[in-house]
């Protein structure tokens, strides 16, 4: 395998990704440069099944993926729990988890009628083109991977799923044949293993796989209530740190109130300057649909213990009527399981005929 | 995950195993202690579709397998295709390799109605476990394994298929809760690979996998007949180092014509100081079945000229009928390939049940 002259195309693919993180997908407030519904463009994307969705999650992918559903042709959403295994689980909870993510994905909007929504692990092809990839990626390619540099350690001894997981990620994109990928920042480098492995594959066997584009949010990062210089993360211990999208009036008033902002009471945009603000700015832009410096004209005069309730207020409007179809959706765990099922039989439809071609090419069949 | 806990146990497997090595299963001249047919002992081994083996997979492999079938209530025997693309190949040669792979041990003896004969790439639910198994190996387990720094070369640069596909065997293995695993010396590590990973599944989940013991062969490894310190290998780059199971009366004669022995015409056994001619005194003790000794007995009075004739009978005895056997079934694609078939869908009938329980214990459903 020619792995080197790939360092070159690898090079300019950061190029072109950079040139098309430039296309938005409708989360922002500009009015909507929206990419057209495409004949046979498909969109894939995974999320963990984290439970019950934090509002970075939110307002990272899930609200991006509503807007997508209207905007290209055929669009799969991947609970990933085969990834979620790469670090250790309860079992018990992650069935839990895998039922509360697919009530929040449907309770935020994702419909089953224009989307593909279904459980990894449900769709074999998945493990058995990530296999197959595997054999045309080059240890040294994962080695250098940032998240493997992270999540190993400093003595690298991590599991082989933690070490191969990029490979299996590549293999989820490239079985539907997709042309378009949502990624956050920290994936962008995981979407070119993909491009790569397309380029290789194809390279080797033919013109057979499109090689994904990344659509990269514009949303900024959702930042820890409490530590506005570290991402809103689930496992942070300190709970009033993030919303989930399921809290109550309350606890979302109560969380914005013991925000960490700093000393200066009125509202500005600085995220250097001043983190703590700048993140309810940029929450109160993304839930509103206006632009940042909307949202900064709007809170003229306010101090800052003023503006956290405006903000409060406004995702308690986003969230109110979600946490309450949560719980509608929560109490029916057979229907859950239902939409997960058809979503994997039409997922399947999709992935037979790509992955049997697959067969045929390396000559398995 | 407890890792460093089963290093002791390891020590204790390989003590183990040394111990189940004394265990013959038929292929030698013994009066055989054959193992009693145990219900719900299984046995599972692989082959990698090289096309129609050697007289080496004959002898180290296949012979016995025949045996095994006799033996064991369930044998399941796969042609690992998976395995094979950790290493380049041609994908014509490769179909035509699986199918002659399948005709070679039809004739030899495999039967399809007392064995499942399958291909490895046809039943999705070796990678899936494969994965899942990923999750439960630490990188440095697979760092330290032979395979690997020989096949990668000096600078650790193979693929990620040829890093993990221990991992993927594991899964060959565990899949159908094998009891019994005939292997050759070289794949031992693999083994205990795949019984350490059973060992921290059952830990964690409860008694769920059989350890599985191995059924080491007694036959020596057949040598190459030109370079008797080397194995009898398909990749050799002279022909006639070594013998098909197709290779007609004259090839045979030929080649042991001009096999390499030394200046003494006896014929004694003494792998160390005399290679060659011990090479095929243990060839036609092993195609004889009878024992080397009584071999040696035999010849006494033949010098190595007259016993090269010898041994090329035996052979040709041996491989007279297999030869006119693959001959009819390669004439008949379909057959093989309804069989193959056939033998995926039982092999599917008994993954199933099993990786289901599988992904019940982890929490997928």
């Amino acid at each position: 395998m020619a792995l080197h002259m790939y360092n070159v195309r690898r090079i300019r693919g950061v190029i072109q990704n950079l040139k098309a993180a430039k296309r938005t997908f409708g989360t922002g407030p500009e009015p909507e440069k929206q990419v057209k519904q495409i004949a046979g463009s498909r969109v894939f994307s995974g999320i963990q099944p984290t439970g019950i969705p934090h509002l970075g999650n939110y307002l990272g992918a899930i609200k991006s993926w509503v807007t997508l559903q209207e905007q290209y042709s055929c669009v799969l959403y991947s609970i990933v729990d085969l990834h979620s295994i790469t670090l250790p689980q309860d079992p018990a909870a992650l069935r839990q988890n895998i039922l509360d993510m697919t009530a929040s994905l449907l309770a935020c909007g994702i419909d089953p009628e224009r989307s593909i929504l279904f459980q990894q692990s449900q769709v074999s092809e998945h493990t058995e083109l990530g296999w197959i990839l595997g054999c045309f990626t080059s240890m040294p390619r994962l080695r250098h991977l940032p998240q493997w540099k992270m999540k190993s350690g400093k003595k690298n001894e991590g599991s082989v799923g933690l070490f191969t997981y990029p490979v299996l990620q590549s293999a989820d994109i490239l079985l539907y044949k997709s042309t378009h990928v949502p990624v956050g920042e920290d994936q962008v480098q995981h979407l070119e293993l993909a491009q790569d492995t397309a380029r290789i594959f194809n390279y080797k066997y033919g013109d057979f796989f499109p090689v994904p584009k990344p659509l990269l949010s514009e949303t900024r990062k959702i930042k820890s209530l409490r530590d506005p210089t570290a991402k809103m993360s689930k496992s942070d211990p300190q709970k009033i740190a993030s919303i989930n999208i399921t809290d109550t009036p309350d606890d979302i008033i109560l969380k914005f109130r013991k925000a960490m902002t700093d000393f200066t009471s009125e509202v500005t945009f600085d995220p250097d300057g001043r983190p703590g603000v700048s993140n309810m700015v940029a929450i109160h832009a993304a839930v509103s649909g206006v632009t940042v410096d909307e949202v900064v004209r709007q809170s003229e005069g306010l101090d800052t213990a003023q503006y956290k309730q405006v903000v409060a207020d406004a995702v308690i409007q986003t969230f109110s009527p979600i946490r309450e179809e949560v719980e509608r959706l929560r109490a029916d765990p057979g229907y859950l399981k239902e939409v997960l099922s058809q979503g994997a039989e039409k997922a399947k439809e999709l992935a037979i005929p790509v992955y049997r071609d697959v067969q045929r090419l390396i000559g398995f069949c």
